[in-house]
């Protein structure tokens, strides 16, 4: 295969005001990745004619597939079509279908259609017109002087939907990709990344099919591996027996794979053994419980929450003892197992889990910002109460506690607790 | 003053593979934007010393001030500074102060500095050297041939310290930016995009100092204000007259300015009256609650919460009767209005907000997904309930109902409830 250089363009002045960042070239170029093809550069420019048509002849000379994206819609702003056809001569013509679908559109909103709305229309002769299937103007794919030119709106959803649905299936058969390409996402947690690293070291060094790439993410550690062959069942194949390794190493903090959360691993393992979850949580806020009510069908595994955030919500609704609560203070092992324990018999369910901590700014009972004591308590079997020292601010040390709770909750679980 | 042209340049091919966003051109972008400085270009380019030489060689060619950020680290594949060396012949140095920082940063480790770190120490002769605060290499400013160019490292923390603290300084001296450039972001909520400009059309239309810029967002419509003049006072007089202007049209939907949230606002007007809110969260599973705690000092404020997304909670914990569950059922007026009572009940606060509904993916109760009732209860004084139909998928409908909540809650709190 011919090696493609890739280049995206995005053209609207409102990436240049910085008013959006470029996520139109981020999404483009993982698709691209994934079909092995390499991009070497991406361009913003503005809303000028002239500077449009410099950024599209300097493409030309450098690149062989060029995908541009923004500047098809209506307004006088609107100038990709314009610069294309200046450095090109190619004619125009309005497409009827994409036609009919604007006027339609305008009968159904019953308002009358600008004579504006007409360009949008408009393509090259020659181009293979790409239906917009959630928005107005169509994209096109022009092939010029062994040049592939790709245009397509800058609204993101119509631009994706183009792409996944024109311009991938058009590239694929173009460019002949008969590699396949596949990659496994594997997540973790309650590893850091240089351990992790470390502990997979040999496997990373003498892989190159897949290519193993650990990334922290802020709710855990991933590994993306990437194979190539030329069936999918080989690429598949391939990408098994690496995680099968990496698994045989760190396969304690393995938690899911791809696009699955953590949230979705516990409600998961929740409903397999018929078990329910209520959460204490003073420090987090109701964070902890908010993530997993946001899991469709969370339901049958979540019975609810009590945020005491209010130190008499602790004494008063959670019954946690005015002895601990002096004794001890708010934020202390006692208290901690005093509240799941305390919230699992209020709303009768199976598990109980607790936080209490300070989140900062302010030191509170004399212990410093970033104190933090989570407790999991299982009806009639176990408990745990683990302690913490978090630094960063309010948000991290809120987001920290309530990951450490998803993953002393996980590892409860994955040890079969009901057994 | 001279129109400088700018151009924005990242470096680093995990840019091209989309792995991040171009995140570092936006701010920057917004920042010169806010000195009235050009931005014609954004490039990216990845870690190859021939492709990051053209791209230093075409910005040359068509801009004035060439900001870069990425490539001067210490591996091999940092080439920023080589880069740059081929194209002017440039002689380097290794500063000492960075390098002593360098040093003292692995000392304190405990850990060997690998030779390679040196690299990131070294700067171009009559470079201006910008301390990096956060990190190892400095950021520098050289002047040539009339063009400034401004070294960065890609990490976005230490990229924004150093252009807050040394870029925009320098610039201002230097191009002789005596024009002041003043924003205002005026706040609204419960009014849409449509209807806000349409109140303020006549307004918009006459202004051009300040210009008036409204933009929709996930929490509410924001308008920006942009006033330009030869000092500081009387861009902020030229902002405060149009903000006046503009809150007589739609001031009732006004709650903030600048980085202010709602949450901030709220908390502010509760603490102002020595009231405390705690609410019951079905639909929201607290949602509502954790977005009011994460404001420091939420404290004196917030009692806390019930999440009752199991029904068993409401009915054994909140206390609402079986004939409400069993007639009308969870997803109603009478429900929400019980929740609402209850919760300010039982953790004792002068308010108690409460929220129901249906996320989906599935009906309950025979009710369509998005219905929603809120109900907010003021202690001895009065109470409200919404009903609402929201579309969208689980996680829009319930955003939605947070930010109507805090809406709801915000009006209450406006007109002095008491009063």
């Amino acid at each position: 295969m011919k090696q493609y250089k890739a280049e995206i363009i995005a053209v609207g002045t409102e990436l240049l005001l910085g008013q959006i960042a470029n996520t139109n070239a981020q999404w483009i170029s993982v698709q691209l990745a994934k079909l092995g093809i390499n991009v070497f550069y991406h361009s913003v420019v503005g809303d000028n004619l002239n500077r449009v048509k410099e950024t599209f002849k300097l493409a030309e000379s450098r690149s062989d597939l060029i995908i541009i994206s923004g500047g098809l819609g209506p307004t006088e702003d609107d100038l990709t079509r314009e610069a294309f056809q200046s450095i090109t001569d190619l004619k125009m013509y309005e497409h009827e279908p994409s036609m009919d679908k604007i006027e339609a559109f305008f009968t159904k909103q019953k308002s009358v259609m600008t004579p504006n709305n007409r360009k949008q229309a408009r393509v090259f002769e020659g181009a293979i017109v790409l239906e917009n299937r959630t928005g107005m103007a169509p994209g096109m794919i022009v092939k010029k002087d062994g040049k592939i030119w790709v245009f397509l709106p800058g609204v993101p959803r119509e631009m994706k939907t183009i792409i996944n649905e024109g311009v991938i299936p058009y590239l694929k058969n173009e460019l002949k990709l008969s590699e396949i390409i596949k990659s496994y996402v594997l997540r973790f947690i309650g590893i850091g990344e240089s351990k992790l690293e470390h502990e997979i070291q040999d496997i990373i060094q003498r892989q190159t099919n897949p290519t193993i790439a650990p990334l922290a993410q802020s709710n855990g550690i991933v590994i993306r591996l990437t194979a190539k062959a030329d069936t999918e069942e080989k690429a598949i194949n391939l990408l098994s027996q690496t995680k099968e390794e990496i698994l045989s190493k760190v396969g304690d903090y393995y938690f899911g794979m791809d696009d699955q959360t953590i949230e979705q691993v516990i409600t998961q393992l929740l409903k397999e053994i018929n078990y329910t979850v209520a959460s204490a949580e003073s420090l987090t806020g109701g964070k902890f419980i908010e993530r997993l009510i946001s899991v469709p069908g969370a339901s049958a595994a979540c019975k609810g929450s009590i945020v005491c955030y209010d130190s008499s919500v602790k004494r008063d609704i959670l019954n946690v003892s005015e002895n601990i609560l002096h004794q001890q203070g708010t934020v202390s092992r006692e208290c901690a197992l005093e509240l799941a324990k305390n919230v699992a018999q209020l709303l009768n369910s199976d598990i109980g889990i607790s936080f209490t901590g300070i989140a900062g700014p302010e030191p509170i009972e004399g212990k410093p910002v970033g104190t933090v004591f989570i407790s999991v308590y299982v009806k009639d079997k176990m408990h745990v109460v683990e302690g913490y020292e978090f630094a960063g601010d309010r948000d991290r040390i809120r987001n920290l506690a309530v990951m450490k709770g998803y993953e002393i909750l996980l590892n409860l679980l994955k040890t079969n607790i009901n057994a």
